[in-house]
Formats: structure tokens, sequence, C-alpha cells
């Protein structure tokens, strides 16, 4: 059993989680209220610390965070308890255990979202430098992004995670939906996100310049 | 019969109005001085404070807001008599009006403007998380946000709004001009705005990658 | 004969120029170092202070300006001579001498440019309500946006000009390289430059997605 | 024999290293970690001065830079040894040499990728004023942006790069990958990649238009 997280654990990763957003909200990919982030806290139990529901992406603070356990549950022994995860911490919670993430992004980037529109299937990178930022190689490397169709029960989408779940792609994307990316921490966690975002314009536009 | 409305409350309802602009103006959703914000200050009679005429929208002040009535006429009995509200503040009491919103905001964010091109009859939506951000589902739903043609009498056009108004669709299309999206108060107002352009982008950049 | 101008007056209208240029250049419509502003400080005989060549256009400061004649040329008899004017100030005189500008703007916008490729005989625009931004109607006008070649000879790129020029139409796009916009003072023509952008952009989009 | 790099000098680079990351990041064409950005310090022998590997463009500080020699490989013989600079570094090297360049960006901006796509064999650009601002014509010149493959092997790149390279042209765009832009400083280099992007993404959508 591991150690209780503390108040200031528990800031600390506020801290990061809000700055994070911000940055992310200001690139455009968390409009109105969506996405959500994650970093984890323990792996025995599972604990995440996750931004909270139903606020402003760019203008969160350190307190907007709540500790979720494996089922995105609010757990009762936290610094702050009362306030609420969002729904799709569940499927936060399924990645970082199936992955080992230290950080989860979830955000409504627009690109891979279309992408995924235009092949269902899901979305067959390859010879592109920038797949590199996704831990892959630039060349003789086939990358599938995996697509799942989109639901509301966290459960029934962390199964269809778990079907199409390659430990070498970081990235999973929910049709109709948003992007669930992940890493080590935070930082890899968006970078990869950005490199994601940078492939998957580059796929539709090339597709559009040679059709 | 409400209570005057002091200069405080003007202020305050400027500082806020003055805060949104800006960020709409940040978004290049407010080029030139186009588009008007407003809040609801009282229901009976109707009064709202909406952002004056001809200014540029990211350098609006607390005092660039005036009191319109039900018909979008400055009212007399203001703290800041004098100021010239839009022509379109006629427009913004009545979506207040009919849909009981705390808040309109009128911008010209190019998106919605080139679906209502091309979905003249309104832009149907579904099959979207996005949907969410406008109150509806995600899923098993459609959602028609309606298009208006455009006019320059608010009293003609609040008549073609209230045709085609909808109580679970906050937002109005106006043909080759822009949006109206409204809410309980200007963040939620601001929330659906970014998610209805969302969502028009996406329509848009869906229909030309598959057809 | 007009009164000399002041130190004083030309670090005004310098300090204005290098604000304006740092939020087009924020635009990304000053890429490299083109681009330049312009306003009018006499008429008779006509004195602009334009800003000066071969600079980043978001890091000028109000030292960067230049008092140029009619023919573009700097005038002997200025706080700061010796710097040199851009050699476009030509046509930004001839353009402040027919139109009676109070300030002109030449910035490399990209949807202008576009249009005029896709358009080269003028851009014609109408039923969109962003054609107010230009002085004109938003129903029952037709706006041709004119287009000329491209130069290096202000003489006859202001000959070109002075064949197209419509005092209703405050604009000139330049065929592969820029746009004219010019107003009363410098906040119109920059609102005037952000409508002609939304104009042109939705004129494209618009295009594409129809035909 | 050169003098040995000082600190101080070494410093001033990494700040100016630094602010230009960050404001190429600010453009996003430097996501995940990708690009870096070099300085000629010496020429005889070669030393540059390049930011280092792996880390977030946007947030550089003066620190994060490393001295090379003309095989990109770090040398002993510097302030502070023990940083390891990019694998690219091997072609900023290559780039400086052959071009006489005072400073190399290399950064991952999209529009010349997809460009390259669009033309394997060399991106073609005329009439185009923006030209200017890569040192070449507006008018009766026909410039071709050199293209390669991508590979990770520097050697075989730069040899790449030697059998395309044309002294009348700063910028190499290597296939799905991103581009190498020099000039005698780092403005320079940057405004001629801010150029390149400009007239690549004109070319880009000038053809989605017309075909």
């Amino acid at each position: 059993m591991s150690a209780p997280i503390t108040a200031g654990e528990l800031d600390a990763a506020g801290a990061a989680l809000a700055a994070e957003s911000a940055r992310f909200a200001g690139l455009g990919w968390m409009r109105g209220t969506s996405g959500n982030l994650s970093v984890t806290l323990r792996t025995d139990p599972l604990r995440l610390a996750v931004t909270t529901s139903g606020r402003d992406k760019g203008e969160l603070t350190p307190q907007d965070v709540v500790v979720v356990d494996a089922a995105g549950a609010a757990v009762p022994d936290q610094p702050r308890p009362g306030r609420r995860p969002s729904a799709e911490a569940g499927l936060h919670a399924r990645v970082a255990a199936r992955a080992g993430a230290g950080a989860v992004v979830h955000v409504h980037v627009i690109a891979p979202v279309l992408a995924a529109a235009r092949w269902p299937g899901g979305i067959v990178l390859r010879d592109l430098e920038m797949l590199k930022g996704l831990g892959r190689s630039a060349h003789d490397d086939e990358v599938t992004v995996p697509v799942v169709p989109n639901g509301q029960d966290m459960t029934w989408l962390g199964d269809r995670f778990d079907e199409v779940f390659d430990p070498a792609t970081p990235a999973l994307v929910v049709a109709g939906h948003g992007v669930y990316v992940w890493g080590d921490d935070l930082a890899q966690a968006r970078h990869r996100t950005e490199c994601l975002e940078w492939l998957t314009s580059f796929a539709l536009a090339a597709d559009q310049h040679t059709s």
C-alpha cells in the first residue's frame, strides 16, 4: 500500500496540469470546456490527478484537480474531496494502467479527428520525420494510429481501447470526438500530441493535394 | 418594476463585456469593428448592457457599454446616457427575450458563415462529441443550426429568428454575416460559440475530404 | 506653404506606425521584412511619414520612420534625414494623393493575393455584411476590389492604380504581391484591411466548397 | 588558428538562439522537440553554436547550446562541454561551410514539406514579390527550391545537399521532414524562412484553386 497523497503533492500536480491546460487552450485544442489532462500519482493502487469537469481549460487553478482511482472515480481519501472528476477520467485511468503512462492528455484537436473521419479503420502514417516524436522511426516503419468509435460509457470505451492498444503507439483517436495521447510525463505527452497534430494535418493536406 | 441600473452595476457589466470582446478579437472573430456582445441586466422590463458601436473590439473599456430596451434602443434612464448602441442591439434583445438568455454573443467568425453558404437550409450536425458543448447529445441526436438571410432591419430579422428558433439550439447563423450564440452568462455563451466554430469547421472539412 | 514637420510630430507618427506594424506582424501579414505603413502629415505639398525599408516590422521603433514627398522620395528638410524610405513609398504617396487618405497600409496578407490569382480581373464581392467595413453596403451592391499587375517601377504602378481607382473602394491588390488599403487614419485603414482579409478568405473558401 | 571560444561569446550565441527558437516555437514551426538553430562562431576551423537536442524549443535557455565542428560533433575545447548536439548538427555544418552562412535554421514548418510532397523534383516559384525575401527577383526569374529525400545519416544527406546546392537559393527542403534556411545572421535566416513559408503556402493554395 502506497503512502497517502499529500496536499502539497496534489497542489504541485494541479499547478502543472493547470499550466499545461492553459497552453493547450491557447492552441485552440480545448474549445468550450472540452478535454482533460491527468498525471499518475500512484500505481499500486492506481491514483491519478485529473483536471475537474466543466471549467474553462484556459483558466484552471492548481485547485481544479481531483484524485481518481482505476475506475476514474474520485477517491474519498484525498486532500480536497468533493470535486467532480470528468466522466472521461475512467478512460484516462484505463490508458494509464495499460500503457504505464505517467501523463495522459485528452484534447479536442481537430486534425486527428478529421483524419479519423477520412480513415476510420486507423490513420496510417509512414516516411515522416515527425514519427520520431511518437517514438517511432522516420523510415521503413508503418504507424497506424488506432481509431475507436465514440461512446459515453468509459468501461465500453476502455474495452475498445484495449482491443486496439499497441504499446509502440502512444495515441488513440476517438471518432467524432478527440484524442488521447500519453507519455512518461506531461511534457512528453504534450510533445507527442503536437507531433500527432502535425502528422495528421500533413496526411490530410497531402491527401487533398494529390487526390 | 425593477430597480434602476446603478453605475457600479453597469461598470461591472462593461468590464466583463470588454474582457470578452478582447478575447474574441484575439481569436480573429471580431475583425474590423464587427460584432457586439450583451448581457441581460433586467427582465421586466428587459434591459441589456450591450457594447457600443463602431469601436475596435480588442480595445473596449468598461465605459464602452450602453443600456438598451427590448427594441434595442438606448434607454434614457441610464448611468451614462448618450452612447450609441449598435443597430444589432435589436436582435440581441429579441434573442434574450425569446431564449431567456443571460448573455448573447454576435461575432463574425468565418466557419459557421461558410457552413451556412454550403447548407443554406440549416447546418445539420450529428455524432460529434462537441455537440454536448451546445447542450445537445453526442449520439442519436440531429442538431440543425438554423440559418436566416441577412438583413439590416432588426424587426424583420427578429421575425426570421422567431420562425426558426428552437429552444434546444442556442445558436443562429445569419447568412453572409455572422453568428448569434447565447447562454446563461458570458462564459457559457463564449464556450458555445467556440463549440459552434469547432463543429462547423469540422463539418466543412469533412465534407471536403469525402466529396 | 505648410509649417515644417517637427521632431515631436514625427516621433508621434513613428510611434503610431511602429505599434500598427507590430500588430500586423503579429497577424503574420508582414513576413520577412515585407510591407510598409504610412500616415499623411501634410497635403500641400504632400508629406507622408512612412516606415523605413528593410527592418523587421514587428520590431520597429518610433525612429524607424522617414518623411517623403509626393514622389515617395525622402525630403531633405526633416527632423531625422538620412533614413532610406521603401521604394514602395512612391505608391503610398500616389494613393494618399488620389484618395485623400490619412493613412495607407501595405501588407503581404495572403488571402487577397490568392483571390487576385483566382480572379485576376478584379475580386467581385456581394451580399456580405463585412462589405460595410469597406464603407459599402451589405446588400444590392457589387464591390469589385481592383487587381493590378506587379511591378517595381512605382510611377508605372501608380499609373495602373490610377486606371482602376474607384473612390468607393479603399483597397487595391497587386497581383503576386500584396495589398494597399487606406482610410482616414491608421485605425480605419487597419479595420478595412482586416475586413478585406475576411472577405477574400470567405470568397475563396466559398468558391472551393461550391465548385 | 582562430581564438578559443569564450564563455561570454557562447552565452551570447545561446541567448540569441534561445530567443529565436522561442519565436519559431510560437509560430508552431518547432512542434514536439523538433528543429534546431545554429550560428557560425569560427570559419577556420569551422565552429558552430547549435541548440541542444531533445528540449522544448519554446523553453530553451542561453545554456542550451553546444559548440560543434565541421562534422557536427561536439568539440572538447568548449566553455560547457558535455551537452549533446542534435544529430542534425552535421547538416548545419555542411550548409554553413558550403553556403558561407552565418546562421542556419532547421524547422518543421509544414507548408514547404507539403509543397515538396506535391513537387518532389523541386518547388518552382516565379512572379511573386516575396521571392525578393529570398534574395531573388520578383520578375523574370524562376526559383527552384531544391528537395532532397529524408535520411538519418548526415553525411549522406549532406552529399544530397551538395548535389542540389545553388548559391542563389538559400533554402533546402528535406522531403517528409522540414526545411533548412540560411543567411548572414539569425535575423536574415528567419526572414527567409518566413518568406519561404509564405511562398509555399501561396503555391499550394493557388494550385488548389486553379486545378
